[in-house]
């Protein structure tokens, strides 16, 4: 609308947010300015700060605004085990469950020629770096089950086994209480290539 | 997650937008971290500017960052007529279909005894003002088709009236429980030719 050049301009810098297309863009701008304009202050200002002072663990390359991240940092891990994920949103789903006591690498995404992202880009030489100078006995790959997923763990597979670490993958298929009728093809050829004996 | 506050508040703080919970808060801080920082930091600087600089217009009462809309201050518009909304995103609507060439009166919201809201906060008194100082002779009540909006337009109906302007609403093309906002311009403009007097 030509009559607010501003109300424009928030619509349109709103539109970088992930799936926020020009109606719901337009819905978010109105709301602030109508009911919650402390909200979008506070917005504003913590996108201005994390932008600024977010960066990379200089150890396990996630999103952090400290030199070092506090799990690389925490002493009471397990030093011997780290976890190879393509995104810091990973390492937060695997915090997120407690069940990992471990400590992270994180790629920032997955091998993909096409783009242009090969080993140097996701920081495969920084792993193997760690794997010399740490007390690492066991890479866990957990990278997605996706065709460059399961690529880059290959990839990774034999770049640690070359130096006499273990490698183990996670297991993927059906998810508990999940439905079989609702589990798309791929995870269901998954969950069958990978079954085991039961005894 | 305690390891990084700035990502924790980030997230916190994109909860303030409509529609975005827990889980789409945290892809959209990692999105901008990990892909659009540029994105992140224009965003933060339009809410800024958004924030302190848009008010309302003295005459119609939308959103604008000037003291007058460019609507009410555009005299190649039709002044004789006047469309009653409820909010800015309304007059937005109309805008978009480009089938209305009169003037604006934005309530910002419905009257609602039971949160409080009544004609003093829906500015009726300076609706009734501006009949009185300017050339209308039709108020086009374009609230919308729920209960509270009809309950709006009959309250407003009854005072114009006493002042011997012509009311009309109108039709409901628009669909029942629907909000303006995201009804397509065809059905607004059928609703809107649809319009009749009230009597
Ligand atoms: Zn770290
Ligand atoms: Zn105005």
């Amino acid at each position: 609308m030509a009559f607010s050049p501003l109300i424009d301009q928030l619509v349109e810098a709103l539109r970088c947010l992930p799936g926020v297309g020009p109606k719901s863009a337009q819905r978010m701008a109105f709301h602030l300015l109508e009911r919650d304009r402390e909200g979008g202050l506070k917005l504003a200002e913590q996108l201005d700060t994390a932008m600024h002072g977010v960066a990379r663990c200089s150890s396990c390359r996630t999103l952090t605004e400290q030199p070092r991240c506090s799990i690389c940092d925490n002493f009471k891990r397990d030093r011997t085990t780290i976890c190879v994920v393509e995104t810091p949103a990973d390492v937060f789903a695997f915090e997120q469950s407690g069940i990992y006591r471990g400590l992270y690498f994180v790629l920032m995404g997955h091998l993909s020629p096409i783009d242009g992202i090969g080993p140097a880009e996701i920081g495969v030489s920084d792993l193997l770096q760690r794997l010399q100078e740490e007390e690492i006995q066991e890479v866990i790959l957990a990278t997605n089950p996706t065709v460059e997923g399961e690529a880059t763990a290959y990839y990774i597979t034999e770049q640690v086994k070359s130096m006499g670490a273990k490698v183990s993958r996670i297991a993927h298929g059906v998810p508990l209480g999940g439905e079989l009728e609702y589990v798309d093809s791929g995870t269901l050829a998954h969950a069958l290539n990978g079954r085991r004996l039961v005894d």
